[in-house]
């Protein structure tokens, strides 16, 4: 069966304080986004990869591959204004057959035993997501002051990589945007496919503050990939 | 001020698949729940430590504390059948004046910084939580096959240490038990007194699957305490 992996790397943020997008900063001496990329190049050499970058940091991530002989096959596309229509553009490489696997491109601790599982999941369910039970109490925070306790019994915090049967997937993404969408998964689902939610893996770090960089190159040293 | 920390650690569990409950677990050659009880120390060597451990367990505490050179200074007492009859229990032993941080046994990377900020905050606001945004999407299983997206803004993870006023804490528990009861912090709410939230820490680390104790172990050597 064709897989296509696209990775969304389209954050222009530089909310970290750094002086590049988060996906481009380092850890374990290589950019967070080499990371991901290789572990589904390891994963499966055969896979079709499509990278979502912000258009104007193509370049820069091409001169990072050329100067750094990393110049793997892969596609890159320009990020949309939002993830919808990041995700929506790279849809444009991917054909009617197969499976295609969304993944974050800040999430580069994707071990090799979730992408079998959830791909193999995906042999069985059109919508395949990994989650992880929330352990902690929720809260939503209402104005600047104010916050109400959440029910937390059966939530779960939802990762990536979410699979998808190529068809769906690209079915779903011809519906109309709208900010409800959190996730492929939501997308999928607005578009009357059930999604199957299948155990993820707490290391599955997504990378979205300084602490979290520092986590993950701790955390690089001491997991297998 | 008075400084009483509720350190719980009421835990029977040997859901970790281990020979222990949690608490008692190693990381770093020391059990979890010394760790634990070594942050507030260290943070402020006169507050008052209540531990909280069931009733079969505190003969193995002390076994362990005699062998180990590790008399420090702090009370115990008996876990009730929940966490709120283990805080209940707990509070017998705090006085009407002072603030009480009540704090996972499970929760050893609790850091200096964060401490502090808690323990300034409670001078403030009678009933502070430390938080951290929810950065995935979140979805909530309803029954073994079907799940349905949550909302995620404003949402947030709340951890421990969490700091009250000693007599609204000792008046909120006075309440009946309610299932509803999370955390302290909705304890107190129900209470009739507001909860103030402030950032909490990535790093602090609630230990629940083997995953976490493996990660517990490489944060001990990567961050300072």
């Amino acid at each position: 069966m064709k897989r296509y992996a696209v990775i969304v790397a389209g954050g222009q943020g530089v909310r970290m304080g750094a002086d590049r997008p988060k996906q481009f900063l380092e850890v374990g001496g290589k950019p967070i986004l080499r990371h991901t990329i290789e572990r589904f190049l390891a994963f499966d050499p055969t896979i079709e990869i499509i990278v979502v970058l912000p258009a104007a940091q193509k370049e820069v991530w091409r001169d990072y591959c050329r100067g750094n002989n990393f110049l793997e096959r892969y596609s890159m596309v320009s990020g949309g204004i939002t993830r919808f229509h990041s995700v929506q553009n790279a849809l444009k490489y991917v054909g009617d057959e197969g499976v295609v696997a969304v993944h974050d491109g800040v999430r580069p601790l994707v071990r090799r035993d979730l992408l079998e599982r959830t791909f193999e999941a995906a042999l069985r369910w059109p919508a395949v997501v990994p989650a992880v039970p929330v352990v902690e109490s929720l809260r939503r925070l209402d104005g600047e002051e104010n916050s109400v306790p959440v029910r937390r019994d059966g939530m779960m915090l939802v990762q990536t990589p979410q699979i998808f049967e190529a068809g769906v997937l690209k079915n779903a993404y011809q519906q109309a945007f709208s900010t409800a969408y959190t996730d492929d998964a939501s997308v999928v689902e607005a578009s009357g496919v059930a999604v199957h939610v299948i155990p993820g893996d707490r290391i599955n770090l997504k990378i979205t503050t300084p602490e979290d960089l520092q986590l993950a190159e701790g955390l690089l040293t001491l997991f297998s990939f």
